[in-house]
């Protein structure tokens, strides 16, 4: 399958671009800084320009499956939130992911599809996570809904635990919390994008 | 009590506004276009502007509890909405009722509470319902987050599906879903305000 593969070059990012090439599959990366394709999809105009310039790059080719890596959420403890930190949780996580199938939608196969990335958060919050807890639980609702209205194009989402790689660094804010192996997350990823299912949240362990 | 209503006009809002001040609360409404105050929580400037109003009234209360029945969202099918659409939504519902509780920490009693409004559409989506959706399933999130870190003050949403009493005008919209009649949908305010429980969805019917 042609893939575009956005959010590339981060931990996830790469785990999954290595698996959907060993699969056999040709991706083209985005990335803000680093990728095939440099774009910021928290713009939404820079993911109309993401979709033209990948459409320019072999205009013969459809586009099979856009696979998302990419979100950004402050995290603060809530009294320390402002308006303008959870406007960015959801231009930076939300409104970036739901424009990659908006603005997907006429430019990806008919049975192509989405493959969204939310969080454990959505279901378990932590202190700090308001903002993540919040941009998690409107993605999974907007999947759940947006399956309904594009079929036969496909859509999911892959809603991890923290990953067992990231225990060093983040392990203490999810006391307790199971962990979840990044290659088992690559496995959902690979799921949604080579399975027929739709409108599923993926939850990672 | 001495509770803040938002929302207070609309069909939801006028029924929860008469059970309250039948169970002996005193209730100060807020609304856009009627109301003991006029705003327009969609703009954060203005949820700040009615928190300094409501404690000017009498500046001995405290508010005890902050209950919500307003959010504005479009209904349209995905292919005919906007980015702004989702921001709409983002910012009428989202956004509108996590700055009455982010406002609103400092301001309400120590074991005051916030009721926000979500609804069915965060878990059985319907065509043109997607950015409904999406703004559900963040506020429901969102609630379970808050609610660890802002303890002792509480935090709830009600998420009702249809109303028996809008059958005739939205019926056609939620096919064989069950209705619920305004009612009961009272009740889970009254047992978000009066009881004791934080971070919970009370789902409708």
């Amino acid at each position: 399958m042609n893939i575009l593969l956005v959010g590339a070059t981060g931990k996830l990012g790469t785990a999954v671009h290595a698996e959907l090439a060993d699969r056999g599959h040709r991706v083209l990366t985005v990335g803000r800084t680093a990728g095939d394709l440099r774009y910021d999809i928290a713009d939404p105009a820079q993911v109309t320009a993401m979709y033209e310039r990948a459409a320019g790059i072999d205009a013969r080719d459809v586009i099979d499956a856009v696979v998302s890596a990419a979100g950004d959420v402050p995290y603060k403890t809530l009294t320390a939130m402002t308006a303008q930190d959870f406007r960015a949780a959801f231009q930076g996580k939300v409104q970036s992911q739901i424009e990659l199938v908006r603005q997907g939608l006429g430019r990806v196969a008919e049975r192509g599809s989405f493959t969204l990335i939310t969080g454990v958060l959505a279901r378990e919050p932590i202190p700090t996570g308001s903002a993540a807890s919040m941009a998690n639980g409107a993605l999974e609702a907007f999947v759940r809904a947006a399956a309904i209205e594009i079929a036969p194009q496909r859509i999911n989402a892959v809603s991890p635990s923290v990953f067992t790689e990231s225990l060093a660094d983040y392990g203490d804010f999810f006391p307790g919390m199971p962990p979840v192996g990044l290659a088992q997350v690559v496995q959902a990823y690979v799921r949604s994008v080579e399975g027929g299912q739709t409108g599923q949240v993926y939850t990672l362990p």
